[in-house]
């Protein structure tokens, strides 16, 4: 039987590899602290369990296809107190920011089309975008540099006749980069003069670890109306990744017009999420605080090990739970699978994600990786301990 | 701003126009009868609501990408019951049916290619082809011989050097046909004979209203372990839509591979859905005895009432809980209009879906509607006898 040519262009997922050796190691004993994820190890707000609980409905019904009215009202308060005004005509609601993003890139990407994301960029945007039929067109950025983008210069030099838009993870995933305001305005403007989407991904919108700094959006930005399409998720924000509540933000009605085609050819998003995510919206900044507080910690510890290890090359990320470094190591990918198969230290050992499938460039990010600093602080400094041996141990071999 | 030809060729839902003269009329004080829905009537098992409210794990966290466990094993259980073995690794969770459709579309229909669907089909179709850059080939039916479609014929006439597949909604949304097992039998033969994928989808599997028959599937065809696909979902079979469960049944396990691609790049589906649907799977059979009882009743009174209109043309139906009529109306998209601003009676009045949409031929359809009987048996008499008052005024008018 024969498959599509834009499924045969997709991968599976690389970390799926390291599958069978990370059971066979705990088979053996070995204890495995997990960078390599992020799911995050907060507890979700206990609103989203009461909300759930209290659902008293006979029938558990389809909801509306652009989303339930009660969901959309508080995505649009959450806003308005951030300072962005926003009507329910501009909300759609999704199944995660994941299905956010496969609409949005449906809607604006053709056969042959071009999207500029910085790179290294989070690895799923290679499966929508060629689901689309389109390429992924980098913007390139090194570790020395702190993955840096927003260069006007750069990301004009990656403009053509194809280009249909430009992604703007912010924070970035995988890099934990986060834009100044001006940078942010630089982006704006550039999708403005190019007549391109600025697809703004704000999954990680809350995670910004500098004292009192406002929140900030592409929404911000309303002479960009026609521009500006923001994806938004619950996922991060209340540690709600298994709730599959998203949605797309614009000022365009026309590609809300769009979208909604799609919306509606799906029917709805699940009822129960949806009820139980406007109750999230309930939760107070102690909340939002206690969280930054508890990753502001792990990044610094996080960093603070890297910069004892020698040969690495790291700078302190300003955003998300994440960080890309370059490892003094000749390949991050055999390294990780060496770590699991023919490492420990008492017992101990420790998975990362390897850095090449966040690059679309082939051969760049061979000697990096991404660590989600998503445990608990004790726990994380006893893997970067191991990150440490293990790199001294794998050099040494 | 640009939007991709793929979904410039979607449309939005046909009801949707019909929605402000419904808000209209309400206003005005007119009781509407809905037949225009597929949202069943009938409650959700408590099971499900239980499952719910007995998750006491701190953090929601994300699933796995290819669906949990419990639920694929509830789902694995359930088929064995009806004589039909698939393992663990032939089943993907998905979001709905919907989501089912939309991913096995992209692993096999590539830009141009054909998927073969007899016509009135389920509208969302058109969406999901559209996006993968195929194309519907329908094998024509009409309302004279009740929607036939099973003659091998008639579907070896539609296959083309571009066909990837054969659709086969059976039961049928919009129809209600339902194939005898030598039709699915000949189904299957041409699927094999021409290398086509089979796809089942089968969200109204347990709508069939013979006495002790035996429920059927397309994956009774063991021997057709390549081609056939089955798309299933909870939303009927328990009356759970709003929980958005489906999932991709193949033996083919390369089909499975690619699809996985899809499931891992949106990451995983909504967890507390997974956890309550494999608990709906613990319904007894008395609960689907109940069911049928009551859409049987349903549909024997709805074509009982339609065969009292003259000039109605309408068979009836085997399964399902919609049935297709063609009205002795010029235009039944009109007809519907007139009924909303035009006609009441006692200040009531009803609505359908009109057929024009089900059909991909232009032009087909145009006297045809589709009734969803998910109401009540006394709504239900008096739906269906406003229909016929409004026909008798429609025509006289």
């Amino acid at each position: 039987m024969r498959f599509s040519s834009k499924v045969k262009k997709c991968g599976l997922s690389p970390m799926r590899k390291f599958h069978p050796y990370a059971v066979a190691a705990k088979a053996a004993g070995k204890r495995i602290y997990h960078l390599n994820i992020g799911q995050p190890d907060i507890a979700t707000p206990s609103q989203y369990f009461e909300a759930v609980r209290n659902f008293h409905q006979p029938v558990l019904a389809y909801s509306e296809s652009p989303g339930m009215p009660a969901l959309i009202e508080a995505i649009l308060k959450y806003y308005e107190k951030h300072g962005m005004r926003f009507t329910q005509e501009e909300v759609l609601i999704t199944t995660g920011g994941s299905e956010a993003l496969q609409i949005v890139f449906n809607c604006v990407l053709d056969n042959g089309d071009e999207i500029i994301i910085p790179e290294p960029f989070y690895p799923n945007y290679n499966t929508m975008v060629n689901t689309c039929g389109a390429v992924i067109r980098p913007i390139p950025t090194s570790p020395e540099d702190g993955y840096f983008y927003a260069d006007r210069a750069r990301i004009e030099a990656a403009i053509n006749e194809r280009t249909r838009a430009i992604m703007c993870t912010n924070p970035g995933n995988p890099t934990g980069t986060v834009l100044t305001p001006e940078e942010m305005r630089m982006m704006v403007d550039v999708a403005k003069e190019h007549d391109l989407f600025l697809i703004g991904d704000e999954a990680y919108r809350e995670f910004v670890y500098e004292e009192n700094e406002p929140l900030r959006s592409m929404g911000e930005f309303e002479d960009a109306a026609e521009n500006v399409v923001i994806i938004d998720t619950v996922s991060k924000r209340f540690s709600a990744c298994g709730a599959r509540i998203g949605c797309i933000i614009s000022r365009n009605r026309e590609l809300i017009g769009e979208a909604l085609k799609y919306c509606q050819a799906r029917l709805a998003v699940a009822t129960l999420d949806q009820i139980a995510s406007a109750a999230l919206y309930d939760v107070g900044p102690e909340y939002f605080a206690a969280v930054k507080e508890e990753y502001r910690l792990r990044r610094d510890t996080v960093v603070a090990k890297l910069r004892e290890i020698p040969g690495v090359i790291c700078e302190c990320p300003r955003g998300a739970f994440y960080l890309m470094a370059a490892l003094p190591v000749d390949d991050a990918d055999a390294f990780q699978q060496w770590l699991l198969t023919d490492f420990d230290d008492n017992g101990d050992t420790v998975m990362f994600a390897p850095g090449e499938p966040f690059y679309a460039t082939p051969g760049k990010g061979k000697n990096e990786i991404r660590i989600a600093y998503v445990l608990k602080q004790q726990d994380l400094e006893r893997a970067m301990d191991l990150l440490a041996k293990g790199i001294e141990a794998y050099n040494r071999r």
